[in-house]
């Protein structure tokens, strides 16, 4: 097996993204969730023409300036005009409300005085003025919405207002979460001296959630079981994450159970810090990821080889925003390899800036605490003074 | 009543938040969720000295290079040792096992050789070098999370680590949304010619999400009830927004029935396209805020209006992130008054850019698709020529 670099295996895994199953979603529920197909206008928005503002249609005018109307009716909003404007009438109508046949403009109110029957307009009216054309939004039949879009507040106002109650999206990416670790245990199960509380499989389902996707953590399992415990959450997920296991040279757990259950390895060890022992397998159209169980690396791990696979079986760009940002108190140590270091980055006055997060031992919670980026520091790189320039991904 | 610039009736707003009540929730549902007190760490991370590899841990050693210790036992992941090691003295531990009383350093496996009983150790040993020290991440008592802390996935992590199941957290902000016009209609009634779609109901619904509240969308009501729905509505939410209704000069239907429960308005017309006809009063501890119906405005209402207070009831900052950016398409309409425009914007290789989004009339949905922007254009601007710099907030 080769060693490849973070970018082929990321390559490796883009290659063969596990395809999602589709769904209907009701638009109430669908905030965030990704369009399965293409969507046709079913109507055109508006159905008909309307009124852009509270005040008058006029017919045809054959007057001058102050023009005079014959005010012959007054509509409401909801109302749905039938009987057509002649020249040199009015009628009062609403913003957004449906306009006779024959409407030549509508002249707001405040440009306009009423005497007794008659409407005088005290300023020029041109033709089509305050007139909201049909299908001047959309028009029935065009394509709204393109397939992979990511529904957010305005394609849904898009949706309910072309009266669409239910749509296409594609299912939710799942994923399992196990450890491998025999001494860390989940909650709710009394701990004992030397053992410690699972914190992965809780930071991982909301990673998880906040990409998109949903989350199961699989319960703890002995080695013995763990081969067919796969088997059975890959028949339920499309992606598997382990963490943790023991690893010695050339070898762990996760590699062993990956080999046992006949998925094929992607690739095995990669030169970054931390995380470097981490792998991933393929068996039919799932994926199995190993990632370290040291919080931080697990983090990172996530960030750089599950996170892409999730966003790209989505649709979306698979990999994060990359800018050069000033590091504002630097890192100390030079990188023997790849470094992705946790940090926090913002938009300052004067461009990009990142800070070094504390804590960067890669079993250390508190570099998570704030972190929406990682610095990529190459390998063979000296320590970064305070003020230099560095390439951030933002998470 | 004194006209308000944009900014004061922010700032009137800001200075009379609804209070939110607190509750508890499971961490599994804590994603996004705003921390109600500061918490300390119930103990310290890691509970007791740990091993940083797989490897030996040694005693003090008096020996030279290589140095050599005799293997007195082996431990596993999970025990918790307590036979202290002497001088001379070497165990197998693997990472993130505790490590016994006693222990100088550990010495990872690739740096050792074994000979019957002996571990021969090829490099000078550091006292202390792959020790995590008990609370090098946290200690017992700390703060660690602080007040207004929005859960992420590595807040997740470290209350996971800490055994910690429930946490407090402000209750979501809620918000219920009352439709005004008579002609709009919500999902799953007929619809007739001349009635209108209620999509500002779902729009709101999900930007309200978004920005961690829940939104509650009320019944259509005749207006001679509308009062007392509101005042049923105050009884459930802190927020109510109105859409559309009537605007005729100095009178809004909103305004009528707001003045009518007794509420105090705090500003009414502010000088921004899309959206001047909009107000907000305060009843008791409630808000109520009267946005356009017109979709686009209404979007732009919110966002100016009604956000601001969301995130700061949650104790984030109330102002959306102001940047500069180089609008790559331009506009061609000078601004009468100060002007809102949508926009997508994006950090490109040369910085911020802003793409004027099609559909700018305040009625049309299409500039809502991908809008995550707006572009701030003060009153009496001309046109903005493509590729000029202008204000963005981002949305």
């Amino acid at each position: 097996m080769q060693h490849l670099s973070l970018e082929q295996a990321q390559q490796a895994l883009l290659a063969i993204l596990p395809k999602l199953k589709t769904e209907p979603v009701a638009i109430a529920d669908a905030l965030g969730r990704v369009l399965a197909s293409d969507l046709a206008a079913p109507r055109s928005l508006p159905a008909s023409e309307q009124s852009a503002v509270d005040g008058y249609a006029v017919g045809c005018s054959t007057s001058t300036i102050p023009g005079s109307f014959r005010m012959v009716g007054r509509y409401r909003l909801g109302d749905s005009p039938e009987q057509p404007l002649q020249h040199n009438e009015a009628v009062e109508v609403k913003t957004g409300g449906n306009l006779p046949p024959g409407t030549c403009a509508v002249v707001p109110r405040e440009k306009t005085r009423c005497d007794s029957d008659m409407l005088l307009v005290e300023e020029m009216v041109k033709p089509g003025q305050n007139i909201k054309s049909q299908g001047e939004d959309f028009c029935r039949g065009e394509i709204m919405l393109g397939e992979y879009t990511q529904l957010d507040a305005g394609s849904i106002a898009l949706l309910a207002a072309m009266g669409i109650e239910t749509v296409p999206v594609y299912r939710r990416p799942r994923i399992g979460i196990v450890n491998l670790a025999p001494n860390v245990v989940p909650a709710g199960i009394p701990i004992r001296p030397g053992q410690t509380r699972d914190s992965n499989g809780p930071m991982l389902t909301a990673l998880v959630q906040q990409h998109g996707g949903t989350a199961v953590i699989a319960a703890n399992a002995p080695n013995r079981e763990m081969a067919s415990r796969l088997l059975e959450l890959l028949e339920e997920v499309d992606i598997v994450i382990c963490t943790g296991g023991s690893y010695t040279e050339n070898s762990s757990d996760a590699r062993e159970f990956f080999t046992a259950i006949g998925a094929r390895v992607l690739y095995w060890d990669i030169a970054i810090q931390p995380g470097s022992h981490t792998g991933a397998a393929r068996l039919d159209s799932g994926l199995l990821f190993s990632l370290s169980g040291n919080p931080a690396a697990c983090f990172v791990g996530y960030h750089v080889f599950v996170a892409p696979v999730i966003r790209a079986m989505q649709g979306q760009a698979a990999m994060p925003k990359r800018v050069i940002a000033r590091c504002i108190n630097g890192f100390g140590k030079a990188a023997n390899s790849r470094r992705l270091v946790r940090a926090r980055a913002w938009y300052g006055n004067s461009g990009w800036e990142a800070e070094v997060l504390p804590g960067q031992k890669p079993s250390m919670i508190r570099s998570l605490l704030q972190c929406n980026a990682l610095i990529d520091i190459a390998a063979g790189s000296p320590a970064v003074p305070a003020g230099s320039s560095v390439e951030v991904m933002l998470l």
